[in-house]
């Protein structure tokens, strides 16, 4: 399914003309023949995206611009301004009213229709639905604060004269790159420090097949696969190139300097918003599945994993051993040193669990101080490798907080799952085990 | 920060040239003579992606991919098989030992280099960091159920023929599908029904040009945006194109079936993986943030966002009204008809509590029967929109799954937050509000 758009313009054969173009690239589209019907048309049909003329017989194409943008159903909806003769004010205060593109009526056909590709495919409605309940989609908060922007032209002089037009211009500090430094070992390996750009203008005025290899590198590179980048580009054939391959912004070579630093700080807010919201994605799918205390996974997820190992053990014909290990008399740590000593002592004893395990474990805090641990191991091996773990933990003591130190122990129980056990079955083993460690007298390995 | 690339070759010249080509994509080189090296150096350096001659002096080139492959650390690297005279057997097998490609020996500059940036691209290990805990990084499951595959020819001859000589290799259903159909409404919009195919194959022998463009279309469509694409394409400069335009597979049309299948089913396969990837990250961000019975947001999300509202409310210059609603005597419910029905009373309030819920409006269950509200509105209408909350819940019966009704009713505290007031005491507040509410009989609003 390619986009819904929304056509807003008063002149009927600008919207025939229009409609032909983009219906031509297999969008759906609808026609508004006023600010009115747009705003409501808008608000029913929520649309992908809205080319919007700026001289509308009803209200004025900046203030339904602006309404749109006031309205957080509809503030991240893409809307291209069209106009047949907008003065480079004109441009900059729709752009400034949040408009993510002016383009000429009318506009070249393959430009346009990229255009439109790439703020389709930047508008991501699965990410955007994951976050809604977030608020991050409503927030509209200004990202505003000084960034560092590079620039690269294939030549230095340009580059110069480029920097001296747009500096005045630009909320953020633009600094000359080429290529190698930009590409090359200046910043931390995936570090996004404080060296890390911003956003990335390349200038393509001279050598714009060179420019757009370079953004197909900065594209794929991962430090900056999800920046913005604009490309400055005249040929609006290569501009729709530079669309396609991931540009951000394709802005002729000529635009006054006051314009271009306008939709470079656009660029720099839209892509500090995306990175915001990536963040909290990660962040929140960590936190749903981990311990906050020890950063080990937590129950909910150690047993979904459980599941999924065992039904692996299926396909591959080999067994699992499950260890559920329990420090030994714990609460008297919490009775006697207070519960800060006791979180410090669980902390302590994930990090040295965690030592001890290799790619593919499973380790998990499940309870208070009761873990699980899923080894693809035969018994005889699971059984070895539980013992280091006790080891792990009584060995050396514990320091605390307070610069005490104390000592604790470990009992483990163990249970080898042949393919396709029941995972309930196999932890109910383990537990009965486990019970056996501790009458046996602590700090043991029992198989079950 | 471009990659860092293992290239593994016996042969010196040989790593020379291949070295001195890559480094002049600013990517940073390391070099094997052999196969054991070269799985010591990627357990110890991790690199992005590997080049790997299958003719080595002491284990053969397609031992060292399988064991890259049996090894969780190393499975995800990209491995592109580099061979001056490999048989189609010698390709298939590679291919289907986990190969992302086999490129000749010398292969052409642009496309290997344009092969690197994809591979790169496709690596996202942001993403996979975020997900490690969950295991599905060394899940390695076999997603090889079979699906659909959708075939694009510009012409229709050309189409019926490929789909003859394909579909006895594929693992999967080959339907042919015109640009039309294929960015068109046949499937439901944003619905990935089972009519959505599992992966794209266009044809760009006879027409590379819409072939490129058509390839676009489908990285903007939101159907497709995340789907395996498959160009079929000759000219290694094209294929060097499509891939910076987002294609995942570029297959020479002169490549054996047998061949071509191979690699349209490892497409379907990483894009199944990279689908349940981008779920399970969606559905553990909304996990985080939701109180599972009611969907409703949850106390933690909550009071993060009133600090973000009121955060917000300084610059916008417009003030909160903060509402804690508390259903009435909710214990008796409880203990009358059991926690089933009292589960019950909770889901229907909530749901009648979200329907009166305008955009941007914050409604989160933070308790047992307790509901924070938060209104970017002035006092008076946050106070009419508190009786109205009152009114959806009392006016009419709950139903219980027994078939019974009970009525319930709301008490809401009610306390206006001017700009820059700080959470805590306007939640005080309302909660002083919510006491005078109960105190003065209940089913009421109270202004604090």
């Amino acid at each position: 399914m390619t986009g819904k758009i929304l056509i807003v313009d008063d002149v009927a054969t600008n919207r025939i003309v229009l409609k032909t173009r983009i219906s031509a690239a297999l969008h759906e589209v609808s026609l508004a023949v006023d600010g009115q019907s747009a705003l409501d048309m808008v608000r029913q049909d929520r649309p992908d995206a809205i080319l919007l003329d700026l001289h509308l017989p009803d209200i004025p194409g900046l203030e339904v611009l602006a309404r749109l943008r006031a309205d957080p159903a509809s503030r991240d909806i893409p809307v291209i301004v069209h106009s047949a003769a907008a003065t480079p004010d004109q441009r900059l205060a729709a752009l400034r009213a949040g408009a993510d593109d002016v383009l000429p009526k009318p506009a070249d056909d393959r430009l346009l229709l990229a255009r439109l590709r790439a703020l389709l495919r930047r508008h991501d409605p699965e990410a955007r639905e994951a976050l809604a309940l977030d608020g991050l989609e409503d927030a509209g908060a200004p990202f505003d604060w000084p960034g560092l922007v590079t620039l690269t032209a294939m030549d230095e002089d340009a580059a110069r004269r480029l920097d001296r037009r747009l500096a005045p211009h630009l909320s953020h500090r633009l600094v000359l790159r080429d290529r190698e430094t930009l590409l090359g070992a200046e910043t931390g390996r995936g570090a996004q420090g404080p060296g890390t750009p911003d956003g990335f203008v390349i200038d393509g005025a001279t050598d714009p097949a060179n420019a757009l290899v370079l953004l197909s590198e900065l594209r794929s590179d991962s430090l900056s696969r999800h920046s913005g980048i604009a490309v400055l580009i005249g040929d609006p054939r290569l501009a729709a190139f530079a669309y396609d391959l991931g540009a951000d912004e394709a802005i002729p070579p000529d635009t006054p300097p006051a314009e271009t630093a306008a939709r470079i700080d656009a660029l720099v807010r839209r892509a500090r918003a995306a990175t915001q919201r990536r963040a909290a994605l990660h962040d929140h799918a960590r936190l749903a599945l981990t311990d906050p205390l020890t950063g080990l996974s937590n129950r909910r997820h150690a047993l979904r994993r459980l599941g999924e190992l065992s039904a692996r053990s299926v396909s591959t014909g080999q067994g699992l051993t499950v260890l559920l290990a329990d420090l030994d008399r714990f609460k008297r740590v919490n009775d006697s040193y207070g519960h800060a000593a006791g979180d410090a002592v669980l902390a302590e004893v994930a990090a040295r669990l965690r030592a001890e395990m290799s790619a593919g474990d499973l380790l998990a805090r499940i309870g208070g101080e009761e873990f699980l641990i899923v080894l693809s191991a035969p018994l005889a091996e699971g059984e070895a490798r539980a013992r280091r773990l006790c080891a792990a933990v009584g060995d050396s003591p514990v320091p605390l907080p307070d610069g005490r130190t104390i000592s604790v122990t470990l009992s483990v129980g163990l249970s080898y799952a042949p393919p396709g056990s029941l995972p309930d079955t196999v932890i109910a083993q383990a537990d009965h085990a486990l019970l056996g460690a501790k009458t046996l007298g602590r700090n043991r390995v029992k198989v079950g």
